[in-house]
C-alpha cells in the first residue's frame, strides 16, 4: 500500500532544474532506478544518457566532455549525444550494440523533463503546462529536496490538503476549519483535480507576513496532480466575498505552485518545487518570504513523511484505512495502478533508445 | 540458531521505566517490531497504543495530546485512550475499523509492562515479582542500554554466568574458579532457575570497592530467567562459612538484580536493569559505585555480544556446539521454542485490541 | 556479471602482510566471508583459525593469547594452534567436535597466504612466486587498501591496462596511445598472461619524477594474473630501441609489482600491493616517490571502481558488452568460472580442518 515496486516508464519525469546543468558540467541523477547523465551540448540542448557505460558499467558522469561527446574515463569509449559509441580504444569495429540508452529530453520553463520509456511514445504535448515558472507576471524561487522515502508518500501528501491544519498549523495552514472542508475532486485524463475553498477566515500564518487586509479572506486551492507526480496549483486569498468561487479576486494574494515528485529508487525521491506570487511583483521581500515559508512548510511535510516511511518499514503490509479525505489520493493511486498495469500489459516500457531519441529541439 | 524471527506475543514485556513517561510526554518505543506510543493519562495511568495511525500509518508519537486523547498530526484523526478513533476531519461517520490497537499495560514497581498478544489473555498475575525496584529496604539506580543485536544473545548471556570469569574478569567476575563451578539448573513454570555458589574466595573486584572483610567470602548467584527475558537475582557475598548455602549470611553484602531484555526488532533490543543493595543503605557512594560497576560490566557484555552478532551475520546458520555450561541457556531456548510453537498452533497472537484492552488500573 | 556469489575455496589467498601480525597481537580478518584469526606462535609461525568459537560463535580475536593457545574470552574455551579445544570450564570431557577450523597458512616473502578449502589439497607449490617482495635487488614499500566492492571488479581492472590512459592519465598512465595498443594475451595453467609494449613514447608521468632520459622510451608491461587474483608484473621503460621486446633494457627503469586481491565478502575486498624498483636502489626518494605515485594511482582506480559498483547495485543484472580489450578479463573470468564449477562438482571445498592442517613449516 505504502510503496510501489514498479515505476511508470512512459511518462515525463522532471529530472532537474535548468540551472543545475551548466554548459560545462555533467549532472548525475537517478530516475526510476536508472542512472542518468544530464548535460548540455554546444547548442545548449540538454541530453540524457544512461549513466552506465555499455562496456563495464562505469558511470559516464565520471567521464569527460569532448565537445558534444562523452568519453568514459574508465576504458576510453567515446559516445555521441545519441548514446552511440563512436570510438573504442584498440579496435576499429564498433558493434551496433555499443551504445548507451538516450532518453528523450525536453527543457521547458526551467524544468528538464525526461521520458524513461519507449522513446517513440515521447510526446512533448503530454508535458504539463508550467509556464508560470518563467512568466514575467509571476515571481518565485526554485527549490529542491531529496527524500529518503517512496515518492508516493509525497504525492499522497499533495493530494490531501487536510494535512494543512495539522502539519502546517502555524505555517502554511491555519485552523482545523481548513481540514473540515470537503474538496471537490474529479478525475482528469492523466490526473486528479482538487478544488477547496475556505470562506471568511483569517489569512493563513504565512500569508500574514506577505499582505495585510482589514478583515477576513476567502482562500482557495485549486489544483491538479498529474501522473507521474506533478502538481499545478492556483491558490490564493482575497477579501471575503471577492474571493469566493464566483468572486472577482479583487485585492487578492494570488499564487501558482509547480511541484514535481520524481522517484529516484523505491526508497528515495526527488522533489522539485516553486511557489510563485502574482502580487507585489516589485517586492523581493515578498518573494523571499514566500520561498522561506514554503521551504519551512515542506520541511514539516518531510518530517512526518519520513516518520511514516519508518513506520511502514517495520511492516510494509500494514493495512491503511481509507477515509473520505482520501478521495483524491485514492483516485490518483488507482489511476497510477491502471497506467502501470497497461504498461505491463503492453510490455513496451523501454529498450535501447533509437538514434536521435533525444532529439527534441525545444527549450 | 543465534536469532529467532518470530516473537512471543502472549507475554508481558518491559517497555519502559516509569520515569521515561512524564505526564506531558509521549514515548515512542518499538517492541517485537510493533511501534508503540506510551503515554500517561490525567489519572496517571500509562496507555500503550500502536504508534501507527490506522489511516496512513503516520506515527501518533508525532501527534498531539489533547487531554486523554491523541491527535494524529498528519491528517487530524483523534483517538481516545482505548485506541478508538473519535474524530475524523471532514466526515461525521467514524467506521468501526477506525482504531489503533491498544495494548494492555501494567505499571508496577517502576517498570511499564505491555502485553503484545491477545488482550484477553493478559493476566497481570503473570508479571514477575520485581518489588525490589522500589522497596525501601533496597537501594539502586535504574539503567538502560540499547543493543544492535538479537535479544536472545542477551538472554543467552544472562543464563550462563561462566562468562563472569572471562568477560568480567576485572569487574563483576573474578578468577576462572567461578566459571569452573557447576550451577544447579532447574526449570520453573515459565523460566529457568539457576543457583551457583563460590565458596571461600576473595571478593569480586567490584565488591572490593563496596565492602571490606577480613578474609575470604562465599558468593552466591541465585536467579531465575523467565519468559520472555526477565532476570530476577538474589546475589551476594558473606564471610566464608556464614555465606554458604546453609549459612545465615551474617555481615553480608546482599544484592537483588532486576533485568529485562525486550526485543525491538529481530536485530535490536532494549535492556532494562537495576542492581540493588540491601547493605549500607545510607551510603549513596555505595549505590553509585554499584551502578557504575554494573554499567561498566554490562558494557563488557555488550562488546562481546555485538562482536558475536557480527560473526553470526557472516553465516547465520553456523552451528553452535552445546556445552554442559549451556544447560540453562538450552533449557530457556527450548522453553521459548515451545511457547512460540504453542502460540503459532493456537493462532491467537494478537488482532485489534478490544475496547478497554488497556484497562489495568494497577500502578 | 559484475559480481559472483560463490568464492573459490581450494586456492591460496593473501590474508595479510607479515608485519601486520606482530608476536603478541591477534589479527581479525575476514576472507571469503569466513572470519579468520591470524596470530604468530612462539616459534614465529603464523596460524589461522576460524575466528568464531565453536561454542557460541564469539570471535576468538576478542580473546586472549595464553602462550600458543587462544582462550575465548566469552566463556573460557581454550584452543590450541590446530583449533582443537583443550579446555572447557566446568567440564572434563571435551567432545571431538569441540574445535574451530584451522586453515593452512604459508608465510612467504612478507605475505601471509591462507587456504580456505580442503586442507589436504593445500599445496604450497601452488603459491605464486613473489620473491621480489624481499629480494635485496629490489626496493619498494608495502601497501593495502580496503574496498567496498566485489573483488572481481578489481581483478577486471588489473586485467585491462587500457584504463591507464583514462583513469591514470596524469599519474601512472599517459596518452591515449597506450590504450590503443593491443596486448598479447595467453592463458597459463591457473592464470592469464598479458604483454603490452608502448614504443617510442614520452615516459609516463610518474616515471618522469623518478628518472630522466634524453629522448623517448619504450615501455613494457608483462604480467600474469593468477587465480584467485594475484598480479605479478615485470614493467619498465628504457631508451627507445634498447627497451623494445628484443632490446637489452640498457639504462632502464625496471619495476616489479606484486598485487593480491582477496574477497572479504561479496561486497568488500582486501587489496595488497607493492611496486618495486630495480634501479636507483640507494635513493630512498625514488622508493618513496614510487610508492606515493602507485597509491595515488590506485586511489584513482578505487574511485572509478566504487562508482561502478554503485551503478551495478542499481541493476545487478545489467548487461555488459565485451570488447576486444576484454580478452584477458574474459579469459580470467572464464578460468575462474570453470574452477568454481569444478569445485562445486567435486563438492570438497572445506570441512573441519584436520589436526595439524596449519602445519607448513615454511616462512
Amino acid at each position: 500500500m505504502g510503496t510501489e515496486s514498479a515505476f511508470l516508464k512512459n511518462t515525463w519525469y522532471v529530472a532537474a532544474w535548468s540551472h543545475e546543468i551548466a554548459a560545462d558540467t555533467m549532472l548525475a541523477r537517478t530516475v526510476t532506478r536508472v542512472p542518468l547523465l544530464l548535460w548540455r551540448d554546444h547548442t545548449g540542448r540538454v541530453n540524457a544518457l544512461e549513466d552506465r557505460c555499455c562496456h563495464r558499467a562505469a558511470p559516464l558522469s565520471k567521464g569527460r566532455r569532448e565537445g558534444d561527446r562523452i568519453r568514459c574515463m574508465y576504458h576510453g569509449l567515446l559516445f555521441d549525444a545519441t548514446g552511440r559509441c563512436v570510438e573504442i580504444p584498440s579496435q576499429e569495429f564498433i558493434p551496433p550494440a555499443a551504445r548507451v540508452r538516450a532518453f528523450p529530453v525536453v527543457e521547458r520553463f526551467k524544468w528538464i523533463w525526461v521520458w524513461m520509456g519507449d522513446p517513440h511514445k515521447a510526446d512533448p504535448s503530454l508535458i504539463p503546462d508550467t509556464h508560470y515558472l518563467n512568466d514575467p507576471g509571476w515571481r518565485g524561487l526554485p527549490d529542491y529536496m531529496h527524500y529518503d522515502a517512496n515518492y508516493l508518500l509525497i504525492t499522497d501528501n499533495l493530494l490531501d490538503f487536510s494535512h494543512l491544519s495539522y502539519v502546517h498549523e502555524t505555517t502554511l495552514g491555519g485552523s482545523a476549519k481548513y481540514a473540515g472542508i470537503r474538496p471537490t475532486v474529479s478525475r482528469s485524463a492523466r490526473g486528479v483535480h482538487v478544488e477547496r475553498w475556505l470562506i471568511d477566515e483569517k489569512p493563513a500564518p504565512f500569508l500574514q507576513k506577505l499582505k495585510t487586509w482589514a478583515g477576513n479572506v476567502d482562500r482557495w486551492n485549486i489544483y491538479e496532480v498529474v501522473l507521474p507526480g506533478v502538481l499545478l496549483m492556483d491558490s490564493g486569498s482575497a477579501p471575503t466575498g471577492t474571493g469566493a468561487p464566483e468572486g472577482r479576486r479583487v485585492d487578492a494574494a494570488q499564487f501558482f505552485s509547480c511541484q514535481a515528485v520524481t522517484p529516484e529508487t523505491e526508497r528515495s525521491s526527488h522533489y522539485f518545487f516553486q511557489q510563485l506570487h502574482a502580487f507585489a511583483l516589485d517586492d523581493p521581500g515578498v518573494t523571499a518570504s514566500l520561498a522561506e515559508s514554503v521551504r519551512a512548510g515542506f520541511l514539516e511535510d518531510q518530517e512526518i513523511i519520513l516518520a511514516q516511511q519508518r513506520v511502514l518499514d517495520l511492516d510494509p503490509d500494514a493495512p491503511m484505512l481509507a477515509m473520505r479525505m482520501d478521495t483524491a489520493l485514492a483516485s490518483f493511486r488507482a489511476l497510477l495502478g491502471k497506467a502501470l498495469a497497461d504498461e505491463r500489459a503492453a510490455g513496451t516500457t523501454g529498450g535501447a533508445g533509437a538514434p536521435g531519441a533525444a532529439g527534441f529541439a525545444e527549450r
